[in-house]
């Protein structure tokens, strides 16, 4: 191990494009150690000027669906388009014994030898908003390196399609045909989220079935999202990375949804309203794990909740007396 | 004005179903101001023994879909086959112009003359967690007073009909056939909320609109929210004040949701689950708002939301800034 970079070299790296610096960079921005997180600190405010200028697009769906077989495909198409593509991932199982998504080396072979790709697996551990907190950094730092399309993955569970979808632009959704009830069940808020629902794996015996499915989350979109002057309604594709159908319409619509949000000036507005939002989802994290860590809190915890589920207090009398043992009086 | 009763004649006064006194126990419980909150909590203690006997029932639908029309019709009708019903309303928008729901003394006349039931406008003013909130111990002061069904009113926007569901055992989504893309629209998650959907106003002229609107929700729904052993399969009927038309079957759906829940031991497990979360959702929403309160904070807001927005700091900086004035190091 060689002495430890100054921030300022890992700020020239960075900016000059170095993949080795870059990935530790991000490396430095994962890190939960204290020390670690003020060079992070002073890192991201060293790059944030050079940072805002990619495509932010946001990729979910089920273990199953393809995901990564997909994002492959599209990332070499957009590689030879001209883009320069970093793919990150935010995985709110990666602490859990399902294994992290991104994290097989063995995926995305192709598309991570590309000179014009950058693949960063999940960072391991952490809750799901830490986990998306240095998702939102790690993008600023990809796009500081020069990345102009940023692909952020998640799978579709839980809470972290919404907080991905905060995180960009564009937010595609991928789904399966005829893959039975369970995988078909749309989580809550997904079908609300989507910009674009591409039906995956759209080739040979399953063409059928996916220009079916087609039809029905184009009729299911038409009832939860009408369209307005002002709203985008999502799109319904068929794709597939085997035949490379839908890869070209996929990025023609990521590109035209771009062009209706500039047009109305709207684009800017959501990049703004998104940082605000992070900021304010970062302090009322902040303050949540303040409370949930605060010793006298902890004491007190186990007999409040037994007390709230055994009826003998109230909701609103047990919350008083965890907020004075914080240190707020109700 | 007599001398203030005590929290023991309040208490009294309510176990033997004095709607008089019942009146003054609920302007207590909304009461803001400092001694009616320690007052509040010292009835809501002696009540809360009492409580929890009702059929906790969420009713949403958006301003024209007709429920005041409806919940008149229905509590009628569960009067007449015994119950006692008490009608509550959470209305985010009651500090606002709107003007509150169930405000207007001219609705729901005949229900109101009822001696079995009981009608509580919504508190005026107040955040929606606020509001949200004392409509949870409303519950319990109804409860106690012998409403064995309690039929939470809101209006289907932003995020009340989200908390309301979590406070009721069955939620019930009101819908219209037929007007329109604005009002078919439906909003995040409230499909997915729903254990039934009524398609109101299914009269006249527009029955058939009604059940083909019925048909397409069924179909939505079957996309949404495919059943399983564990998961109550959401219904979707017509109904009609008018005519009465499924007024008797929306109330045999929700005994036999009520018998399944019991059947698999889910009934009390959920409404163990609803008051943990009922008291972080209030132990979140304090600290959110002493944040928000906290002078240092405020002093230092409006230069670090600038400097965000203009993207001269990263949010996380920013939110380490506003942790650290509130005395929350990062």
């Amino acid at each position: 191990m060689r002495g430890r970079e100054t921030i300022n070299e890992l700020k020239t790296g960075v900016l000059s494009g170095d993949r080795a610096v870059l990935g530790r960079a991000l490396t430095l921005i994962e890190s939960n150690r204290l020390d670690d997180r003020r060079r992070a600190g002073e890192l991201l405010a060293a790059l944030l000027p050079f940072s805002g200028k990619a495509h932010r697009i946001g990729i979910t769906g089920v273990p199953g669906v393809g995901k990564s077989t997909f994002i492959e495909a599209f990332g070499l198409r957009m590689t030879e388009r001209g883009h320069r593509v970093a793919v990150l991932a935010v995985d709110p199982s990666s602490s859990v014994s399902k294994g992290s998504i991104l994290g097989d080396k063995t995926r995305m072979e192709e598309l991570s030898r590309s000179a014009d790709a950058f693949i960063r697996p999940s960072p391991s551990g952490g809750s799901l908003g830490g986990v998306a907190g240095k998702t939102r950094e790690s993008i600023v730092v990809c796009e500081a390196a020069g990345f102009d399309m940023v692909l952020v993955e998640t799978v579709g569970v839980g809470q972290s399609e919404v907080t991905v979808a905060d995180m960009v632009d564009f937010f595609l959704v991928l789904k399966l045909a005829g893959a039975g009830d369970e995988l078909q069940g749309i989580k809550r808020g997904i079908l609300e989220l989507a910009d674009l629902i591409a039906i995956n794996k759209a080739d040979g015996d399953n063409l059928a079935a996916a220009r079916r499915a087609r039809a029905e989350f184009e009729g299911a979109l038409h009832i939860l999202r009408p369209a307005t002057a002002d709203h985008w309604l999502p799109r319904v594709v068929t794709a597939s990375a085997v035949t490379g159908a839908g890869i070209d319409e996929i990025h023609d619509i990521i590109v035209e949804h771009r062009r209706f949000l500039e047009a109305g000036g709207r684009f800017e507005a959501i990049r703004r309203a998104q940082a605000l939002r992070w900021m304010w989802s970062l302090v009322d994290q902040g303050v949540r794990t303040a409370v949930r860590e605060h010793p006298e809190v902890r004491r007190r915890l186990k007999d409040l909740e037994r007390d709230v589920v055994d009826g003998t207090i109230s909701a609103t009398a047990a919350a008083a007396k965890i907020l004075g043992a914080f240190g707020i009086d109700g």
